[in-house]
């Protein structure tokens, strides 16, 4: 069995110090990076794409785990690969053709993920969870970091899990949003493999520490 | 009469060490941060938006002259004023009720400008010039840097020139594209007062020094 698994993501970091940043989780215990892209159109928030990417991808050395909040994602599954990413998460809400998309994903020899929002029943990857390398389960509406954690993410886990056992599935459950070091334990024992955490990595005082406190509380 | 003015745009910098690349604008002959917000649906490329604009605005100490490639722009427009930024330019392509978000965007403080594509003659703005501070004419199609200026430009600045004349505006004519030590002056001859300067200040040896170059053969 894989060891659980911390993904902090940029984007509550101080854009004005991306090296800095990045140097950190470079030397901490995290495993991935993550990576919000926002469009403004699928969520109401434009974070950051292509150019600022390029630049993070220069520095990491951890896998660049990129989560798509935008609409017809299809359009960009090669800028995305071409950049260095190494997993690409597109959401369910915006693929209408969810199976096609995967596999341009994996043509383009990146892992594919399906991000489904607190709406989105686990029941709908039926048919995909075979092919969905991870999936990424909102714990929060998508569209801006440091928003609170919602409770029915630990059925929707452990509903997951029995999918994915079900189906005989390899796949990943990945949890983000108001990931902390209270719930943290929780969602790992319902089945999350990944925990991505934001403003509670670097809003804290020591970001390092805290990753390393996370990785500690989900051993 | 104004002196013609430089605005460096941060699109071509090195967004690892932004505060850097902001504290060389801040300490140069340069008058504006440039910002070029991209959403993938307006343009082919997502550049950066709020959490961006917001460690930029920290540490920026001349005004933030904002260019929103995006679709539907009313909907940020006190998004953007709230984060600091000076002036907001929309698309004209983008806007259908150009005249009532040129009013929005005033009254949130900020000064209001247009982008008008290589393909939208200025003839278009007519009826609007009195309420435009000012007009962004791309001398490339926006999404990219790094693109070869387009010649019919100083054609569109002449004409853009003659019509705020006839109709006594006072806006001012900002041009974004290609711009370079070779073409800079001859558009400032056709009535640009200000020259977006992106690869061409931040992929040179000494951006500072290219900047003060750009201002002296504007001078």
């Amino acid at each position: 069995m894989n060891k659980s698994m911390i993904a902090p993501s940029l984007l509550a970091s101080d854009f004005a110090i991306l090296q800095q940043e990045i140097e950190m989780v470079n030397q901490s215990d995290a495993d991935w990076f993550h990576l919000d892209v926002m469009d403004g159109v699928f969520v109401p928030n434009i974070s950051f794409g292509m150019p600022v990417i390029a630049a993070i991808a220069k520095h990491a050395k951890k896998p660049l785990d990129t989560h798509l909040m935008i609409v017809d994602p299809d359009r960009y599954i090669k800028t995305f690969a071409d950049l260095g990413v190494n997993h690409l998460t597109v959401h369910y809400e915006a693929c209408p053709h969810l199976h096609r998309t995967l596999q341009a994903i994996k043509a383009e020899g990146m892992k594919a993920g399906v991000a489904i929002n607190p709406h989105t029943s686990v029941n709908l990857l039926e048919d995909t969870i075979q092919d969905i390398d991870i999936v990424l389960v909102m714990s929060v509406n998508p569209g801006f970091g440091g928003q609170s954690f919602i409770e029915n993410t630990y059925q929707k886990v452990a509903d997951l899990k029995a999918l994915i056992n079900r189906k005989k599935a390899k796949t990943l459950i990945e949890i983000d949003g108001g990931v902390n070091a209270e719930n943290a334990k929780t969602l790992v024992d319902h089945g999350a493999d990944v925990l991505v955490a934001g403003s509670f990595v670097f809003k804290s005082e020591d970001p390092r520490a805290t990753i390393k406190e996370l990785k500690e509380k989900i051993a």
